[in-house]
């Protein structure tokens, strides 16, 4: 019974029936841990039940050895690409909306071409979006982990892909890919299993956060948790903490946009007006696209799942897990021929960050490519900077792996 | 009845005899508007009365030619130099911790020396050091303004400051000097007031904040307005809103230091462990830094009139008050031989804002001179850079005034 929205949706002939299409896609589920068999932590902690949701775009080769595995930021999803055929179905909104957060880029004959890529991208744990996380039932109480749930690290993250990947009898992947919080996934998938991994394309994402990016971090958590509503994570069932959920999210997207950028899109231009009201409302555009930012945000993504992944964001770093502070050291395990992207304007990860990786790989020796794409969109540009991105994904994609 | 803070303090022979001394100060309060002659806003509302707290140091000169007038930043106060006698005495204790504000650079022998200039700065209207504000008592209801206070603004800031002049008999100024939003102050100085200014010293300002400064200012106000002890800005006598307070402050913290500055000073260092806890409480340093940041301004500052300073700062725009938007028009009033300094890594004020300031003097004909510090600090170098800072103003005031 698809409601007049998907009716409203033209897709092409066959979504639902050819495989290597994504018009119309279905989210998977699984269940990678159990009672029997928990899943054990960075942090040495086990957790059981696992449930990962996952999608999957075109057809997996009878050699299981075109597999594109793609790794999600932030507030990312597994639904990476076309309509989402289950939102659809159960009237989860805010997917209704718009396609999958990178659609520009996956798809029949787009950069990461289903028809010859087997696609896959799972949501992380602790997240929102169908993997197990803070919103999640506690085995024991039946009643949602809130901040009872364990930490969770990247590096936790990349397990779970990897069990994700046992699971459907894939051992080695062609390609893994992410931006920002997903290239720090990347960065780990290439040091954690060298020997799973072909192909690695690190967009807009360092080693490691810098002392202002954790400072920003600190903040956001900060609003949400002295939220009135935020009553110590319990909050399921009853009023979320809206408000410094909306803050933290404000905050985060001026780190996604450059200075230019907000000059250029906003400017002091005074919204629908020409002169102030002199009041603490909404006077100018940037603080209506900033409010309207943060109360979309609360309608779509879970206050705790905010707290656990900026705080893996906070963690991660390559040098102290894998190379005892040394970089050169860390990436030294690298089999994988690896891409690094920057954008000029990105002051989240910023250029001369993602070049510091990019040098330690040809310290030790390892073959990487270094692209520092100019841009004004900031952070932002690894996912607007469309084109040239995914003309350095396919160009990376389609030649021989330099070893 | 000097206590044991004050009898600490060593202060130089006859410091409470010598006027040009400012080993121990005092603030004035003088009522610069009452009913019969209320003070006229730029929002066209009027204001009455109006208290205005100052501080002056060194002596006038007979020809009353030798006022320097220092006007502050965001959270600074009139007490600019020395230790404050008034504060000892009634024991504002936030106050008996450090000397004034400019301690470094005002004072007999330092840069803006107090033997030779009568140095003047008074709090500004809407703060909470002994100028009226939003905690100040409403003439008809006695209870505290809140967010019944007027909005105010840069320009009313400035007319205030002039008003204050004529009260002490002093027609024209030797020099006008501040820095970030007392830079604002030096440019409206300029501009309303050519008459009465001889030379400016714009610190770290520009004629405008960009719209990444109005999103910054943006989130710092909803977390205030979002604390759950804000009751609409009716907290006096309550709890106050620290939780959204300090968050403000802790963001607005990260704006004033360059990443460079952060990453040396803190880094990615945990907080008194070499290992994290896993857990939301305070694992970096950075961490530890901004909470004690967050918190020590809860202490010394009120969550109302940082609303209405921030959103005086937002509504600056020199170019739109005073040229019908175009600078160089603006810049054409002025008479002042000016002076702009802005620092390298300043991204609040950023060098190219501070120089279209400096070039707009420059295509009208008016002597300026521009000067771009190369410091890591941050926003914060105006006030971290003393030595350099002091020598520019030394020698600026020391030579002849350029026509």
């Amino acid at each position: 019974m698809l409601d007049v929205n998907w009716a409203r949706t033209v897709f092409p002939p066959g979504a639902l029936d050819d495989p290597t299409s994504v018009g119309l896609t279905s989210a998977h589920t699984v269940t990678l841990a159990d009672e029997s068999s928990p899943f054990r932590l960075d942090t040495g902690e086990f957790i059981a039940p696992v449930d990962v949701e996952y999608e999957t775009y075109g057809t997996l080769s009878a050699a299981r050895d075109n597999v594109v595995l793609v790794v999600h930021a932030l507030s990312g999803d597994a639904h990476v690409a076309g309509w989402d055929y289950d939102a659809i179905q159960t009237g989860r909104k805010w997917r209704l909306r718009k396609p999958g957060w990178w659609d520009t880029v996956v798809g029949p004959g787009k950069p990461l071409d289903t028809r010859k890529f087997f696609v896959i991208c799972a949501n992380v744990l602790g997240s929102c979006y169908g993997t197990t996380g803070p919103g999640s039932p506690h085995p024991r109480t039946g009643k949602p982990y809130g901040l009872s749930f364990p930490m969770v690290t990247v590096g936790d993250w990349v397990n779970l892909q990897a069990r994700l990947l046992d699971h459907l009898g894939i051992e080695r992947i062609l390609a893994v890919v992410g931006g920002s919080l997903g290239g720090q996934q990347v960065i780990e998938w290439m040091m954690a299993y060298p020997d799973r991994v072909e192909k690695a394309i690190v967009l807009a994402a360092s080693a490691k956060l810098s002392a202002q990016g954790l400072a920003f971090n600190a903040v956001g958590r900060q609003t949400i948790m002295s939220d009135p509503n935020f009553n110590g994570g319990n909050y399921y069932g009853g009023p979320v903490p809206a408000q410094g959920l909306s803050a933290a999210r404000m905050l985060a997207h001026i780190t996604y946009l450059s200075d230019a950028a907000m000059d250029m899109k906003f400017g002091r231009r005074y919204r629908n007006k020409t002169k102030p009201d002199f009041d603490f409302g909404i006077e100018f555009e940037v603080e209506s696209y900033l409010a309207y930012q943060g109360q979309s945000f609360v309608e779509r993504f879970d206050a705790n799942s905010y707290l656990y992944i900026t705080r893996a964001m906070d963690y991660y770093d390559a040098a102290e897990r894998w190379g005892g502070g040394n970089l050169v050291e860390a990436c030294s395990r690298v089999t994988a021929d690896t891409m690094v992207v920057s954008f000029s304007s990105d002051w989240l990860y910023p250029p001369a960050q993602c070049r510091e990786l990019a040098a330690a790989f040809c310290q030790c020796g390892k073959p990487v490519t270094y692209i520092e794409v100019p841009s004004s969109y900031g952070h932002d540009a690894f996912l607007v900077e469309t084109e040239i991105v995914g003309k350095l994904l396919a160009d990376f994609l389609a030649r021989e792996p330099k070893r």
